[in-house]
This record gives structure tokens, C-alpha cells and sequence, in this order.
């Protein structure tokens, strides 16, 4: 088989397991993650060899110490990824729900029911977790699965997917509703997002280059984000306590995360009573601070921000500061630049806040509060496959109704159109 | 300027409208429809003589009469675009709307806004009627339009849109937010589909190869159905009266719609006692019946079908009928088969018409109703501006709703993460 034959046939193969997926019972699904979980708690000693050797052969090819934590399948992770199957199955199925059955004035009643989308897609780097997560919320939205992992992970991999399969067949779903690819070859995945006739939507997770690379040669829907370029925008009627508050945390909590900010817009009457404050408290977390002109003359002593800056997602200790002269113009600057991931006002001012939260266009839009919190759990989603920054079919954090389509149902008794 | 950067330039203003629509209030979207309206009343004579122009050149490019009919502008069709964007302007504004704002454990609350997707672009064939149908349609939901008519309705096209620019600008909208194609130049449309940055999502409106092209080649998401193979399935359990109604009036209210029957499956059990009579009423009505060997053994004297003709969207007289052993096999057949438009099970058996609601992965799945019902006004959507046939994004019939996205609203009063 060459490789096209070998994608087709995983294709096929997810194509036929979603059709039986469909029509599973929410009891099934619910058996299967609790069985996933069951396995991957009694192979916790081949999940961890299978990860030694991924180690072994990560630390020979020279992988950085990042990439080697990432790599890592500790107790903790395997704990993790466990915990993660027993909540997917504690939440609600989002199949089969009816919504809005109305009678129409032909007498018929329309109404919409949630149905799977059929076959996700899904590429990751090197984190094997992904692969256990992924899985989990494809199966509770009642989706196959083709998963592709970094070739890095391989072995941990293939011993997750083998604690799935055993986990499906168990409760007697086909074993094809999760394929973990085998190959390393890096064409599968040129493979994978071109069979628009077996795959309904792929979701990339990694890396800039890579999910751009993807987008760009799809066939088939992408939910990504590429960037997470956020601002924290403080009005001059905004709380000083607050804003020092909620624009530290935005900054500091964690650094390498997308719904981290990475440029503060500060209104130009409230920036020398504010500013100096604030700065004083992210150089004490050791924060890089870049400024504008006016930020220069108000905290001396820092970088200017360039151009560049503003389009950089630091994804560290690196904060950029402008000094803007009204809501207007941090509007334009942020629909400007801003990936259209989070972007939030610090203002007590109500019509400003109206105002922020209409015309921004972002994914996230948020009025005195964290960008920290832009997260599928801390919005009430139960779990998240991913954070999309586009506008078509999902936006924002995507968890198991991201996953799902809505078709027409129609109930008549022998109702004929006129 | 080339064709290129003429292209760009559009789009480029069409996302700086998209931008004021974005924060247009109701009323003035309300005036907009109105003055357009009132436009298209006292343009009339401008709108014929355009029109005239058009079709005296179809008819010298020796267009068949099934193609100028759908050209021509007559008054029954200009009162139709003058109802169609008071109707619109009647309809509730989707944008602004905000649902499930609830509290989260940390204390913000998490909502969804609706919001306009920002640039739609529309490829159409010969209906200049859809120049105004299509422009109102977004409007009202707050996006910018680019529209691309055919070449053979560039003079009523332009006529239209001097109306629509005209509403425009007197209600203090932007001129942009609507703009009609000049060129009839056809690479302007790969340049169109190509625009991400500029067009936010495509519906092409025409013949199956215009519409296969451009998915094909777009690099912007499209809303699109290709075909519309629809199917009835008259179960052993259906009741005879309504089993004859329904399918009688699926294949033959309208022959050329995309919602038309054009398959008939019936339950073997039944087969002999129900397709006489109703094949006596399909031949009185002209139609033309093609059967599988078993339908042939009831009706004697009809043709054959083939392979094709399961495969096949007749838009005309023609119905293809297959003899099936049960439930389980019309399922089968349809998810083969069908476009995943419209498909249909008349029975009175409560769970053979819940497996076929669950199992039948189409757009509209109905039970005990003709397939002609699968339309935007039916539905209660108010209009529609095409109906999809894709999972992802907009499902079945799309109408105001499908031209908009959500962006997460998060409402805190000092809020970080712990």
C-alpha cells in the first residue's frame, strides 16, 4: 500500500465508524471513556517504558529541555489524563438535543437537532496527554477520530491508543473510532487534510508555522488559532485598584500561554498616575518592559516598542506598553493588531464598556476582568479541544458543541406544500 | 490598475464598511432597506430599460429561453425585490444579542454575543433579482457585501446597485457596504475566493459546476450545496392516504427545485399495494418513472434504472424508484445516495421514524411531510440566502443566522486568575 492507499483506508475506516458513532447510545460512550481510563491506569508501567524510550530517543536527537517536558508522560500527566476521560464523561452529551420545535403556519414543526460533524482530524505536537484528551471529547461528541502526534511521541502514543482500543471494543464500539496514525512519515499529514470525502474538520494544535502550513493546504475546514497577540486596555475612568490588578495578572500569571497579554493600551490622561505603579510591579516579576514615545518620557529607563513589537506574540516575560489618547483610538489599535483571540477594557464607565465589548472583534472580549481567563473551563465548557480565532462555525474556546452540527427536523402527518 | 489590485481594492473598502456596519444601529439598517425600497419603486423605468439592454443582448448571443426568463426584470419581479427588503427590514436584528450569560465559578460572567461575520461575497448566475435579495439579507445582519452577478445581467445588476449605493448613502451608511461587480471579467472571481484577508466567507449561487469550481478553489470558506438528490422512503408501517399525498407532491409541486424528490424508496411488504396507484397518478402528471428490477415486476412497461440513476439530480419529470427490504436498507441507500439535502420517511411506527430522525445524516430529515417544505421561509427563518448542504458553520436552509458568528463576552468587576 503507498501511503495515499494506507490515508484513504484509515479514511474509509473512521468514515464507517461514524456512522455506527451516530446512533450510540450517550450510556456507551460514557462506559467506553470510563474503560479508556481503567486501562490507562493499570498500563501505567508500559505508558511509562513506551515514553522512556520516546525520551531516550528525544535526548540522542538533542531536543531541548522544553521540548523533552512537553515529551513526558510523569504519574502526574497518566493522573491527568484520567481525570480528563472521568469529566468528559460527566458531562452532558450534546447529541441528539432538539431545540426550537415549532409549529410553522403550514401546520409542520421545525426544529434542530445536534448531530456529530463525522470525522475530526486532529494534529498535535509533542504532548502525548493530547492524544488521551482529543480522543475523549471526539468520542463524547460522538465523532471517529484521526489523531496524528508529533513523531517525537511516537511510542507513547501508539501505548494510549492501545489503552483506547481496548477501551472501545470493550463496550463494543468499533476500534476504528480512534485511529492513531502509525507512520512517522511527515506526508500523512499532507495526506490527512486533503480526503474531504472521510474527514469533516481537522484541528491542529502546535505551533505557529505549523497550523499556518495546515490552513493554508487544507481541503477540508480548519478550527485554529494562530496567534494570541492580547491587549489589556485601561480607560482613564477605569478603577486604579482594578486595573493594576487585572492588568498584572493578564501579564503574569503564566507567560507562554496564548490568552496571555502582550500589550497594555493605556489612556494617555490616566498613564503617568498609573503607569509608574504598574511598572514598578512587573520589574519587580521581572518583566522586560517596551515602551512608546510617551511611555518613554513617563517610565524612563525602558526599551522603545517598535513596530514589530506590536505584531509579536512574546510568549514570555516581555511586556509592549502604548499610550493611546482615547477608547477610539485603542479600538483602532487593537482591531489593528490585535490574532482576534482576547482583548479586554478596564473601565467603570458603562457606555465605554458598551461600547468595548460591541466593536472590538475578537473572539474574547472582555470588560475588567483577566485575559487569563479565556480557557474552555473557566467558561463553563466543561473541557476544550482548542481556542479558534476565526468567525466561521466556532469561535473562541471550542469544546464538545464545537464539535457538532445542527440539521433540520421536520415532523408532519402527511403535510404537502401548497 | 489590474485586475488584481482592482480586486483588493475592493475588498479592502468592502472590510472598512464591514467595520462601521459592525456598530450600525438597528433603525438604521431598518432606513437603509426602506430608501432602497423606495429606490427600486422610482427607478422602475431605469431598471426595465437596463433590463432590456440585457436581454436584447442574450438574445443576440442566442441565450435559450429558460435563461432569459430567469433574466428578465418584469414588474412582478421588481415589486418581488421591493416585498422581499420590506420583509427583511420587518425581521428581528440578529446582531447584538446576547445569550447564556451566567455566572462561572471564579465569579465573571460568560456570555455569547452575536456579531456580523464582516465580508460576504456572493457569486451568482443569472438572476439579477438576487442583487437585492442578497444585498438586504446582509445588510440587515450588519455584513459588508461584495456581489459578482453574471456577465448576461451586468446592465440590471448595475441599475440595482445604483438604487442599493443610493439607499445607502441617504440613511449615512457607507457606500461600500454594498458593492456590485463592474467588471464581467471572469478571473475577478478567482481573485475574489482568494481574498482571506478581505472576504470572510463565499456562497455561490448557480449551476453545480460554477458552485464545484469554486469550493475547489477558494482559499475563504464557502456556504454551498451541490446538489439536491432527495429522497422519500415509504416505510410498511406508513399510512396509504398521506403515503401518496407525500410523495405525489415531493416529486411533482415543482419539478426544477433542489427540494424536489427524486428518488422513491418503498418497503417491499407495501410495494405492490401502494406503487400502482401512485404510479398512475405520476404518469397522469407527465413524469416520467424509472425502476429498480423489483418495482419493474409491479409496474410493468417503465424503464429501467441504473447505477446513474441513483446518482442523478434529474430537475425534471423523471422519478427513480427502488423496492427496499426494510428500514434499515432505505437508510442505507439514502446515506449512499443522498446529497444530504432533504430526505424523508412517511410511517406511523414511532421508532422506525426516531432510527430514521437519528440515523439519516442529511440537512433536513423529515417524517410524514413532503421534501418541497425544505426552504428558509417554511422554516420560519424569514428568508434565506441559499440552503447548505456542508456540516460545518450553517446546515440546511441559512438564513440570517448563518450569516453571523459568536464572540464570548466576559463581564468581571476586577477579576484575575488565581
Amino acid at each position: 500500500m503507498t501511503l495515499q492507499e494506507e490515508m484513504l483506508h484509515i479514511g474509509k475506516q473512521a468514515r464507517e465508524a461514524s456512522r455506527v458513532l451516530a446512533s450510540s447510545k450517550t450510556n456507551q460512550k460514557n462506559n467506553a471513556l470510563e474503560e479508556i481510563a481503567n486501562q490507562l491506569d493499570q498500563q501505567r508501567n508500559q505508558l511509562t517504558s513506551a515514553n522512556n524510550q520516546d525520551l531516550e530517543a528525544g535526548k540522542n536527537k538533542g531536543l531541548d529541555s522544553a521540548l523533552l517536558d512537553r515529551l513526558a508522560l510523569n504519574e502526574a500527566r497518566i493522573n491527568g489524563m484520567i481525570e480528563g476521560l472521568q469529566q468528559i464523561a460527566s458531562l452532558p452529551d450534546p447529541i441528539g438535543e432538539i431545540n426550537d420545535l415549532n409549529y410553522q403556519p403550514s401546520g409542520i414543526r421545525v426544529g434542530k437537532m445536534r448531530v456529530p460533524l463525522g470525522v475530526v482530524g486532529i494534529i498535535y505536537e509533542s504532548r502525548p496527554n493530547v492524544t488521551a484528551d482529543a480522543a475523549a471529547l471526539c468520542l463524547k461528541s460522538s465523532n471517529a477520530t484521526i489523531l496524528r502526534g508529533g513523531s517525537e511521541a511516537i511510542n507513547s502514543n501508539q501505548a494510549i491508543a492501545k489503552c483506547i482500543e481496548t477501551g472501545l471494543t470493550k463496550v463494543g464500539l468499533p476500534s476504528e473510532t480512534v485511529q492513531v496514525i502509525k507512520t512517522t512519515d511527515r506526508a500523512a499529514v499532507g495526506e490527512l487534510i486533503r480526503m474531504p470525502e472521510y474527514v469533516d474538520v481537522i484541528i491542529p494544535r502546535g505551533g505557529k508555522g505549523l497550523i499556518a502550513r495546515i490552513s493554508n493546504e487544507a481541503k477540508v475546514p480548519v478550527i485554529k488559532h494562530l496567534d494570541g497577540i492580547c491587549h489589556t486596555f485601561i480607560d482613564n475612568k477605569a478603577d486604579f485598584d482594578k486595573a493594576i490588578a487585572v492588568a498584572f495578572n493578564a501579564k503574569t500569571q503564566r507567560y507562554g500561554t496564548c490568552n496571555t497579554m502582550e500589550t497594555l493600551l493605556i489612556a494617555k490622561d490616566i498613564a503617568p498616575t498609573i503607569l509608574p505603579t504598574l511598572a514598578a510591579k512587573y520589574t519587580d516579576a521581572g518583566v522586560e518592559l517596551r515602551g512608546c514615545v510617551d511611555t518613554q518620557n513617563i517610565l524612563t529607563n525602558i526599551k522603545p516598542a517598535t513596530e514589530e513589537d506590536w505584531q509579536t506574540e512574546y510568549l514570555a516575560a516581555i511586556l509592549s506598553i502604548k499610550v493611546v489618547a482615547d477608547l477610539d483610538a485603542a479600538i483602532q489599535h487593537i482591531n489593528k493588531y490585535s490574532s482576534k483571540h482576547t482583548d479586554v477594557i478596564i473601565t467603570e464607565d458603562w457606555s465605554k464598556a458598551m461600547q468595548f465589548l460591541t466593536e472590538v472583534d475578537s473572539s474574547s472580549v472582555m470588560v475588567n476582568a483577566s485575559s487569563r481567563f479565556a480557557d474552555g473551563f473557566e467558561y463553563g465548557l466543561g473541557a476544550e479541544i482548542g481556542i479558534s480565532t476565526d468567525k466561521f462555525h466556532a469561535r473562541g474556546p471550542v469544546g464538545l458543541e464545537g464539535l457538532t452540527s445542527q440539521k433540520f427536523v421536520v415532523l408532519g402527518d402527511g403535510h404537502i406544500r401548497q
